[in-house]
């Protein structure tokens, strides 16, 4: 069975009007109380798959964020193999973003490109864009998945060299140009904008008109919705990934009355309705 | 045990006159023929094993990439954890550099810090520095651990962010100003810059006087030792680490009369030697 390319998979959202991506990052000490395996790989499992059930019919997207994973060792390695395969089968539709910040010289590209969207499984990557695009080809030339560049990042620090002047405009505007120019010949690339700055996520969308965003940083980073969606959306009214990871994931921890699942599916309506009161 | 600091290692083979920097990349398809395990992980860590034993008189530290390993999947993911495991065991003077260009948002980073340090036990890492020194902390706070910041790479098109000019300097003699005056308040930080780079690397070394580079792109990709070892020693005579993988782990392929051992040997010879010729 062939999985459709990234690109497909998330216009198909899109044409859902479904924006949100879905975190499911590993962490074993933060579980709720109805998870019941004691094994660490066998509780965050079991917790995902409560996720994923939970968010499957408005989920854009999945975003597994790797350093939870890696910081449980070789069994978190594991656990994240055995997560995005529980996407695939609960949630066939859902494309899969490994949240990894990848990049290096070519060479070591490939093996980084083997690693995500073979032995992982993912549909998509994310990778820092300051070793420029000569090394990216490993990833850009895997024309079926999708590579999301750092472009203005969601972290409060985040300007101190993204905002940097060159020729009248800061480093971040320039490589939004550089990466809807030229490394998206493929078609593939997407751009990475926090929430948390909505002038600048209007900049970098009339900078690249059409070019998939993804946006973090809604929720506990405390980005706002109606702003990212108006800032963000393409003449075409999608080409956004509204990306919430712990909001969603621990939303028993702000509803205890309710049980896991029916304080994600909560959280996920009330996204849901804010985002759709934001579309034009 | 405690381990000592990454610093106090480092200084300690510079102190013996060792400036090499040996790979331990994980590469099950590319090993020996007198390497006679035939499951993945065991060949790979045999491997090693005879790199670690033919290297260490003269290594002055050792980086594991990580991308070779990961893309083995989970074995791998152990095999990197062993071999950080038995270099300790068989070369417990010589300092383990991560080699992952990781950089995330703060609370992941801490998960990266855990995952590098503590699960797999590194002494050092590689980083990203796109998202700025504000992320940076879960990294620069463990003090008796190195965090070494990509500043200009060694890759062909390096340039194309790097060089961009700002206020009159390339973006990549600021990030190098920055990390030096402002990362470093622990001691604990270093840069990469290439060896394909020379004046590059003498422009880092006159901004960043005693800050330690790692110096990758020797051998395979070309750069010249001489120069390297000119453009980026200190005013102390030491500062820096050349770094070499393809050359050294694969040497059996150039010498196909010498067992994979004597290879190793002969190639560190060589750079030892040429290093030696060069120092002031």
């Amino acid at each position: 069975m062939t999985t459709p390319s990234y690109t497909s998979q998330v216009e198909n959202r899109w044409q859902k009007r479904l924006f949100i991506s879905v975190g499911l990052d590993g962490d074993s000490s933060r579980l709720p109380k109805d998870v019941q395996a004691t094994g660490t790989t066998e509780a965050v499992l079991e917790f995902h798959r409560l996720i994923i059930e939970a968010t499957r019919d408005q989920a854009a997207a999945y975003k597994p964020q790797i350093a939870g994973y890696e910081a449980m060792g070789t069994a978190g390695f594991e656990a994240l193999i055995e997560t995005v395969r529980l996407a695939r089968e609960l949630a066939p539709e859902v494309p899969i973003i490994l949240d990894a910040k990848r990049a290096d010289i070519g060479s070591t590209n490939e093996s980084y490109a083997k690693a995500a969207f073979d032995v992982i499984g993912a549909d998509a990557i994310t990778v820092h864009p300051y070793l420029g695009l000569e090394t990216m080809k490993p990833f850009l030339e895997r024309t079926d998945k999708g590579v999301i560049v750092l472009c203005r990042t969601s972290n409060p620090g985040a300007g101190r060299y993204q905002d940097l002047d060159i020729d009248g405009r800061p480093l971040y505007q320039h490589i939004a140009d550089d990466v809807a120019t030229n490394w998206n010949t493929n078609g593939n690339c997407g751009l990475v904008v926090g929430a948390t700055y909505p002038d600048e996520l209007r900049q970098v969308r009339s900078i690249a008109p059409e070019i998939p965003l993804l946006i973090p940083g809604i929720g506990a980073q405390g980005g706002d919705v109606e702003q990212s969606v108006k800032s963000g959306l393409t003449a075409k009214r999608d080409g956004i990934l509204l990306h919430a990871s712990r909001s969603i994931m621990y939303a028993y921890e702000k509803h205890p009355s309710m049980s896991t699942s029916e304080a994600i599916r909560h959280e996920m309506n009330v996204l849901h309705e804010q985002i759709a009161a934001a579309l034009p």
